[in-house]
């Protein structure tokens, strides 16, 4: 029995998309159980014999700053939703409340697994493939050493070789890109330099499975599994691309509805306009992963309707049931060797 | 009258796609002439009393290294184009020849403008306002301070204020947005930070029209008409977003070609598919800038048609006309005071 603790009251729209996604859930996954955290009289409604309420009286704003939301909010559904993690009575927490709220408290209530200094947010985008690329980090730590990109690296690998990808099974040897201006091995700053190197002696040591440099169209193309990055760049990358979907969204929009003859148009390109829709729809995508914690943790968009909800959810199901976190922390053991003549490097004086 | 030197034998196609464009570009603009530089042979069946051909008998890969490009090819098209700008025979030079080789070329040969530390290579993206945004750095600088940023700023702000939008005038007073992770001044690492807090005082003095923090979104929503960031992030940005646009593309031609019945469907859309390409055709936007010179140069896409490339001629014609170079020059002169006193602040040790 999997069971994951749902902040049900975070996102835009609160129980009112979580709860029905809860009970979807629910029966597509007759191994699961659910906590429902939240005000108890906006849960009360929801009856299901593998799910329970557990009450928490306050809510973080998705404009709430983080020390509000840490200090101030101690009984908050997101909070509370955490705290089951640690305290083992459920493998995994789900919230669409707000990032940086919800990587703070996590951070601050579960610690990071030993050998990793910085917990990340990885995603998965739709490629030209067919399947999805995952993408760490997005937002989490904007000034990254190159020490950061491996440890994100292998806890990359970790995640992409337990969660079912799009289409097809899970690849337990998932390869990495390393997000570049250029292919070859001199281009980037010297953090990328640096980080390079040190991919490739993962590589060697078996610690994961190194392509080399990527570029920005790689990432929709499809070359690695995983591409990583530092989060000032992840986050810039993902906001364009949500910035360029949703104009040409707004642009096809707009001269289908021109003028009556583009309107019939559309009714008869419809169909095709519903499959592609279906295949870069980001809602399929939706649930990112907190990685690094001693706890799963998973985020939901924060304007997610009852499918991308339901997404996130089967997300850290599949997470917790392949037991991610200790396969984490295998891998940053495994790469402990590496991590710690890094940093041992590090210690010595720039 | 305006002379723009061309380099005829660069981008992957050479003098078959140059050559049309520029007797295109020549029809459209009678007060322009052109030198055509490159091979003689391949240049020979040119006439136009508006054009005469500048032979150099060397042309620039697309893959040579940079050194190659500078040291070893020193009758290249691409140098000698250059060389027409700085002995003042022509006002702006256009290549579709390689980004780094180009660059380094034109930095050796024309030097930087006085209170300019790194030239800047900047483009437009088009926008769901209908118009374009003005993205630099975009590749020619990977590690970036905040006095960089800001000279970015000043520098782009003198471009679009002389070039032509691609719907309407073009702006005395263009807004810039600086690159970030989110709206709030506290967001950011430390060089975006003390970038927006320089971006005030530049504002403050009437330097430029500083409209704040931005967001990967905002370069297609068109928040501001400037977005301003390091060469790493910018490059990054622009290659996902073509990659994300090459995967739709791609969905939306296999979606219709799927079977006999979408196949029809597709030729009822027809007419706003191709008004949606329309709108969102990158060639319309090919020419980009590099900003800091002391003289004009214009990097046409290495594949672009002969449209595409008659585009990147005309943004060096508008350059050009407009004095560019003497605007960007009054520009960063009317800054100096500002970047003087962040010189002299650079000079006391960290």
């Amino acid at each position: 029995m999997i069971t994951l603790a749902v902040d049900c009251m975070g996102g835009d729209h609160g129980p009112r998309v979580t709860l029905p996604a809860c009970r979807r859930f629910l029966e597509q996954h007759p191994d699961a159980q659910l906590l429902l955290v939240g005000q108890s009289d906006a849960l009360a409604g929801f009856k299901h014999e593998r799910a329970r309420v557990v009450p928490a009286a306050e809510v973080v704003g998705m404009d709430d700053p983080i020390e509000v939301a840490l200090r101030r909010k101690r009984d908050s559904s997101m909070r509370v939703a955490i705290e089951q993690v640690k305290d083992g009575a459920a493998q995994a927490a789900v919230s669409a409340g707000n990032t940086g709220a919800l990587m703070a408290i996590a951070r601050y209530v579960l610690k990071t697994v030993e050998g990793v200094d910085r917990p990340a947010i990885a995603t998965q985008l739709p490629n030209a493939k067919g399947g999805a690329t995952t993408v760490l980090d997005l937002g989490a730590n904007v000034d990254c050493t190159a020490e950061h990109l491996l440890q994100f690296a292998v806890m990359g690998s970790a995640l992409v070789s337990v969660l079912q990808h799009v289409d097809g099974q899970p690849d337990p040897n998932p390869t990495v890109g390393l997000l570049n201006i250029g292919e070859e091995v001199i281009k980037g700053n010297e953090v990328i330099k640096r980080a390079g190197e040190l991919l490739r002696s993962a590589a060697e040591s078996g610690d994961l499975n190194f392509h080399g440099n990527v570029e920005g169209n790689d990432i929709f193309k499809g070359t690695t599994d995983i591409v990583v990055c530092d989060g000032f760049v992840g986050n810039v990358a993902l906001k364009t691309t949500e910035g360029l979907a949703s104009m040409i969204g707004g642009f096809l929009k707009k001269e289908f509805a021109r003028n009556p003859l583009t309107w019939i148009s559309a009714l008869f390109a419809l169909p095709v306009l519903l499959a592609f829709r279906k295949r870069i729809d980001h809602r399929r995508y939706n649930g990112a992963a907190l990685l690094g914690l001693r706890g799963l943790v998973f985020k939901s968009h924060g304007s997610a309707d009852e499918l991308a909800f339901r997404h996130a959810l089967s997300r850290a199901y599949d997470a917790a049931r392949n037991q991610l976190l200790q396969r984490v922390e295998a891998r940053i053991a495994h790469a402990a060797p590496l991590l710690n003549s890094v940093a041992a490097t590090v210690v010595t004086p720039a």
